[in-house]
């Protein structure tokens, strides 16, 4: 669980630093699919991290829209505002947390019940999933998008 | 792991679904980004994991190429041939399996060591990332993406 998360804020801080160089009206374009703009997608896999750790914590939710965050700095600077709680969240994470229980309601009033293990891991996949959108945003503006690599990391490799 | 491994799987077939109602040329089409297609992204996606699996039981590789895979059929039919090994692989895995080492080969000879759960997590994250590229040209080609949610797919959720 650890080392997937620790991926993705790799590659989310690559994203950063490949934002530098581009534009800032490339980065808030409109553009087809997910949320429709690069700055606008690193924004939502921030504030959808954040929400379920705050969920899981039963804190209150965030509740902005990306109008007040659209340049890489204010993006930035929100990120490591939530990134401490997240990564507490993390540190203190075991194998017995697994199968805690978060309660949520559909808008249709049904009861839904997600377990704290398959949360974790849909904020996993959320992430990847969203950046593989900015993969190839990032061909079409005609750059070469961030690795997705996993391996190649030094997450747990050793090169002799 | 396995959870994670059985989200990518019922992605992948929720997405072979999705290709049945497209003609077979804009399946075909050369795309901007990963691979540059949506079928040759499922073949690449089969590859790479059936690769992966075969590399860690010290079996021969997969060599083949798109040239030859070029249907919905062909690819459907190759991910059923591939299937059983890579779930008896995954149907065998714990956590004892973490740290047993894959040695590999850069191009310029240096020698790579990686852990067999380095490699899972990054077969893992290459089928998500590569799911995230079709969601795009989904929406180009005017029809909406099949679901990346890990949640509400009955994974670990109860509903009351």
């Amino acid at each position: 669980m650890k080392t997937l998360f620790h991926y993705n804020w790799q590659v989310r801080e690559d994203w950063y630093k490949w934002c530098e160089d581009v534009p800032q009206d490339e980065l808030l374009k409109a553009r087809i699919g997910g949320v429709g703009g690069i700055l606008h997608t690193l924004f939502h896999i921030i504030d959808v991290e954040w929400s379920w750790i705050r969920g899981m914590q039963e804190k209150p939710d965030f509740q902005e829209s990306f109008d007040g965050y659209r340049s890489l700095e204010k993006v930035r600077k929100l990120d490591a505002e939530f990134k401490p709680e997240v990564g507490n969240f993390l540190l203190a994470w075991n194998d017995g947390m697994e199968d805690r229980i978060l309660q949520d309601m559909r808008p249709d009033g049904t009861k839904v019940i997600f377990t704290h293990g398959e949360i974790m891991r849909h904020v996993i996949a959320h992430e990847i999933h969203h950046i593989g959108q900015l993969s190839v945003w990032a061909r079409e503006i005609g750059k070469k998008p961030v690795s997705a690599n996993l391996i190649n990391r030094g997450l747990s490799m050793k090169i002799k």
